[in-house]
C-alpha cells in the first residue's frame, strides 16, 4: 500500500543495517523514481543491496571537512536527507538541511566520531542530554521551518507511540485522546504513572556462537558501543526520593533526567517483558529517557515540576550481544578487534520490544511489539526482527514528514501517533498489552539483606543492580 | 601407566560429568579388579559409560536417613569412597569413612541439600568457610587414621599445587624446596606475593546456542549454581587496608577468610589469564580461597599474623555458562526449568586454569593448565577440557591416598605437590607460566573517575567491578 508520493530526491546517508532494512520498504510504500534515491555511505557494504533495487551508491565518508562539498550537491529544497549513520553528527546535519530548506529523519542524535568516548568532555557533555539540547537548540522559532524529525527509529521513536497507546489503554474506553503535551501530561499523571520502561529483550541467535574478541549484535555494533559508553542516564522522576549515590543533573538544558557516572553498558536493572518474566536489562542512554520524561512533565501555574515520570531504557539484547558487552567491559572498553552483525545467520528467537508503565493503579503494563524472526523474513527482506522495528519507524516518520513538510525540528513524543502506528503495525508482528503484578521487590532479599525501599516498590534504588 | 595397586573395594559415589570422566583414568592407572569398584548414583545418568566399563552401577540416593543402610555394607577398613556427588553431606561421609577406617576423597566440602540456599542460615554458616571448619573439626589429633583428602579436584585441588610450583618458579634456580607449611608460607612472603587469583578462562562452545530457560555449563549445573549462590568469600591479605562496606569476618575458625554479603555469581572481579589478558570473572567462593590463604600465612612468636595474601577465584566459565548465570540472576536465582552439561556438542575451545600470583617483584605471574577440547579427547574418553583437569587430580588425590593410607583428614596444600603434578601432567595440556605488566590499575578512569587506591595496585578494591 502506498501511503505516500515523494516528487524530490533522497538521500540516504549511511548504508548498515537499517538502511539496507529500510530501502525495501521505502520503494514498498513511497511512490517516488527510484532514480531519486542516492545512497551515500562510508564502505562497500551494502552495495550489492543497492544494486539489486538499482539505487546509485556512492561510497564516500561524510566528515567535518567535506560535510557541504558532500551533500550541497544532493540536495535542494524539499528534497530529503535520511540519515542512517553512525559518526556523522546529526546536529550538524540538520543545520545545513535547514539551511538548503530540505526535509530531514534520523533514528539517534550522533556526535562527530570519538563524541561518546572524548575524555576531555565532562560526562554531561557526552551525555545523550546534551546531544539533545545541542538538537533542540537550533529551534529557531520561526514557523513553518521545514521538517526534520529527530530520532524516530524503534527507540528512541516507535515506544514515544507505544507510550501513548498504552496511556489510552490504561485509561480505558470513554477516555478523550489528549489534543496535545499537557493533555497527554495531564493523563499519565491522572492515571498515576510512575516510572516507564522502554523494557526489551531480544532472544535472537545464531547458527555459530560468538568468537572470542568479536562483538555480535542484531543492529549497529558501532552504534551500541558509542551508546553504551555513555554515562547511564534516566528521566527523573518526582517520586523518586532521592538521588542515586552517583547521580547527577545536568547544569543546563531543560532538567527532566540525570546522568549516572558510570558507562551503560555496565549498569543492569531489573524489568519485566511479558514472555521473558523478569530480567536484568542494560541501562544504556537512549533520547527517549530524556525526551519521555520532558514531554510527560506537569507544571504548576508558577513553572514549578508537579509531575515527571521516571524514564529510561532497561535492554537484554541478544545473548550473543550480552557476552559481546561483558567481554568489552572486561577489556576497560576496548574494542574487540571483530564485530558481527547477525543477519542470515539467526536461526531462531524474538525481539520483544515494549514500554512498561508501572506505579498505577494496576501495578505493571507492558505494551509492545513482538516480532520473531521468522515473521520479519517473511515481511521484508533485507531486516531482522531488531531492524525490521526500527525500519517500519523509519518508514512511518519519513510518510509523517512528507505529509507535514513544514512542522520544524520535531520529536517523536510530538508526532502524531495513531498515524504513525497505522503505518508501522503490519510489520511489528504481534502488538500486545499484558498486565503483570511484577515489582522489583519480588523476590528479594531471600539470602542476604538488601538496601531497599520497602514503602515504595517504584524507587529506582528498587530496580538497580549491585 | 599404573601408579598405584589397590586390594580393597573402591565405592564411588555420585557419577556426573566427574565420576564418569575418572572412570577411565582409574582403571588405566590403578591397578584394582573392576568387580571391586562400585557406582552408587542418584540418577540412571551415566549407567551406559558404567556398563561400557563393566562396572557394577546403583542407583540410589544418598540421604541423611539411608547414609548408614546404604554404605555399611559397601565399606570396610582399607576400602574406598570417592565422593563425586552434589546434595551430599561430606562430612557426615568424612565421619562414617573415619569410623569405619576406610579412605575418602572429595573434590569440594558438600552440605545436604539445600544447604547452600537455606535463609534459616547465616550467610557464614552458608559459606565454604564455615563448611571448611566443619570439616577440619574431625581431625581429632590421632595420629594414623585412615586418609580422607578434601577438596581434590582442580580447583579445590590441583591449584594448590600449582601454587607451589608458581612459587618454586617464581624464587628461580638454587632455592630449596619448603619441606613444611611454614616453609612455603615464608617463601610467599619473601617473594612478597600479595594476591593470589585462581584466574580460569573457559571458551568452550557447543554447536547449538543455550536456549532460553536453560542453564549451560561444562560441569556440574548444580555444583555451580550451588557455589555461586553462597556468599563470595575470599582469603584477607594483610595488606589490605580496609574491608570492603560488605565484608564480614566470621566469629569463628581461622579468620583467614572474609565473606561478602552477596552471591559469588553476581560479584565480578577483574583478572588476566595469558590467553585471554585482562577479563571480568565471577567471585564464586570455593574451598581453595580459604585454605590457601590460611596455609600461606606466617605468624610471629606471639602468635600474631604477620603475613598472608589475598586468595580467591576469578572465574570466567563457558560463555554459555555466562549467559546462564546473568539469566538465573535476572530471576533472583530461581533455576532455570532446564540444565544441559555441555559434552559430545562441544566444538572447540580451551580451559584456561591457573594461578595468577601478584604483588612481588615481578608484577604478576600466572602458571597453569591450558587444555583445548581437542587435546582432552585425545587424552582420555568422557571428558571434556574442564573435567580432564578435575578428573586428573582426583586420580592424583587417589593415588597420593593409597601411597600415604594414614595421613588422616587433610588438605591438598598439605599433599607432595611434586608427586601429584607428576601423576597430572600428562592430561594437563601446555603447563606454562607467564609474566604479565597487567594489573587491575590497567586502562581505568578513562571516561569516569572511579575509586581507586593508586599507591597499590593489588588492593581488592581496584580489582573489584562495581
Ligand atoms: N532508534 C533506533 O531504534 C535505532 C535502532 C538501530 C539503529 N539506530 C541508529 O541508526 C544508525 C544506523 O544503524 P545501523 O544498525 O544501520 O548501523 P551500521 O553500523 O550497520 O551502519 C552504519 C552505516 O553508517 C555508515 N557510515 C559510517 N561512517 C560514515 C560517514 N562518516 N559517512 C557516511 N556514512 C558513514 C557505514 O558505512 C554504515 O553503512 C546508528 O546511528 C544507530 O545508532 C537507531
Ligand atoms: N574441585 C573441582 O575442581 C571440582 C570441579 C568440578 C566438580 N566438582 C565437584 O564435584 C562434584 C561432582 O561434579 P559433577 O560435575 O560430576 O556433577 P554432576 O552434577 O554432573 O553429577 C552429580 C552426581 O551426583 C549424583 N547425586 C546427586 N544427589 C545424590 C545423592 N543424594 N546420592 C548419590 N548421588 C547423588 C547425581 O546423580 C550425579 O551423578 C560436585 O560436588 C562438584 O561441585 C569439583
Amino acid at each position: 500500500m502506498i501511503h505516500a508520493s515523494f516528487s524530490g530526491r533522497l538521500v540516504m546517508l549511511g548504508f548498515g543495517s537499517i538502511g539496507q532494512g529500510v530501502l525495501p520498504l521505502i520503494l514498498r510504500h513511497i511512490a517516488m523514481p527510484r532514480e531519486r534515491i542516492t545512497i551515500i555511505t562510508a564502505e562497500p557494504r551494502g552495495a550489492e543491496v543497492a544494486a539489486e533495487y538499482g539505487i546509485r551508491f556512492v561510497q564516500q565518508a561524510v566528515t567535518r571537512e567535506n560535510l557541504r562539498v558532500v551533500l550541497l550537491p544532493e540536495l535542494a529544497p524539499g528534497d530529503f536527507l535520511l540519515n542512517l549513520s553512525v559518526d556523522v553528527s546529526s546536529v550538524a546535519l540538520i543545520a545545513l538541511v535547514q539551511e538548503i530548506g530540505a526535509l530531514y529523519l534520523d533514528t539517534c542524535i550522533e556526535p562527530w566520531p570519538g563524541g561518546y568516548t572524548d575524555p576531555t568532555l565532562t560526562p554531561s557533555q557526552r551525555s545523550n542530554y546534551g546531544l539533545r539540547e545541542s538538537a533542540l537548540a537550533l529551534r529557531d522559532g520561526v514557523a513553518g521551518r521545514p521538517t526534520a524529525v529527530l530520532t524516530h527509529g524503534a527507540n528512541p521513536g516507535l515506544v514515544s507511540h507505544l507510550v501513548k497507546q498504552a496511556l489510552l489503554n490504561l485509561a480505558g474506553t470513554g477516555v478523550a485522546v489528549p489534543a496535545g503535551r499537557e493533555g497527554w501530561a495531564a493523563l499519565a499523571q491522572q492515571l498515576g504513572v510512575k516510572v516507564i520502561h522502554i523494557a526489551e529483550r531480544d532472544t535472537q541467535v545464531a547458527s555459530h556462537p560468538k568468537q572470542v574478541g568479536e562483538f555480535v549484535n542484531t543492529w549497529s555494533i558501532d552504534g551500541f558501543v558509542g551508546e553504551g559508553c555513555q554515562p547511564a542516564e534516566l528521566g527523573w522522576g518526582t517520586h523518586e526520593k532521592a538521588l542515586p549515590p552517583d547521580g547527577h543533573r545536568h547544569a543546563f538544558g531543560c532538567d527532566a533526567a540525570i546522568w549516572l557516572a558510570r558507562p551503560g553498558a555496565s549498569t543492569r536493572v531489573r524489568s519485566w517483558t511479558p514472555l521473558e518474566g523478569p530480567f536484568h536489562g542494560f541501562l544504556i542512554t537512549h533520547n527517549e529517557a530524556i525526551s519521555l520524561a520532558d514531554y510527560y512533565t506537569v507544571r504548576d501555574a508558577a513553572g514549578a515540576v508537579t509531575y515527571r515520570p521516571t524514564a529510561h531504557y532497561a535492554y537484554h539484547p541478544c545473548d550473543d550481544a550480552v557476552l559481546s558487552v561483558h567481554e568489552i567491559a572486561g577489556k576497560n572498553w576496548h574494542m574487540q578487534p571483530a564485530k558481527r552483525l547477525m543477519m542470515e545467520e539467526i536461526t531462531g528467537g524474538t525481539d520483544e520490544l515494549g514500554v512498561l508503565l508501572m506505579g498505577h493503579a494496576k501495578g505493571a503494563y507492558w505494551f509492545g511489539s513482538r516480532l520473531s524472526i521468522e515473521q520479519a523474513r517473511a515481511l521484508a527482506p533485507h531486516n531482522n526482527a531488531t531492524s525490521l522495528q526500527v525500519t517500519a519507524a523509519v518508514l512511518a516518520g519519513l510518510v509523517w514528514a512528507m505529509e507535514n513538510p513544514r512542522a520544524g525540528i520535531i520529536e517523536a513524543d510530538e508526532i502524531d501517533h495513531a498515524r504513525c502506528m497505522d503505518i508501522m503495525r503490519p510489520y511489528l508482528g504481534e502488538v500486545v498489552g499484558e498486565f503483570s503484578d511484577w515489582t522489583p521487590l519480588q523476590d528479594r532479599e531471600v539470602l542476604f539483606s538488601e538496601a531497599l525501599d520497602r514503602e515504595d516498590p517504584w524507587q529506582f534504588q528498587n530496580f538497580r543492580v549491585v
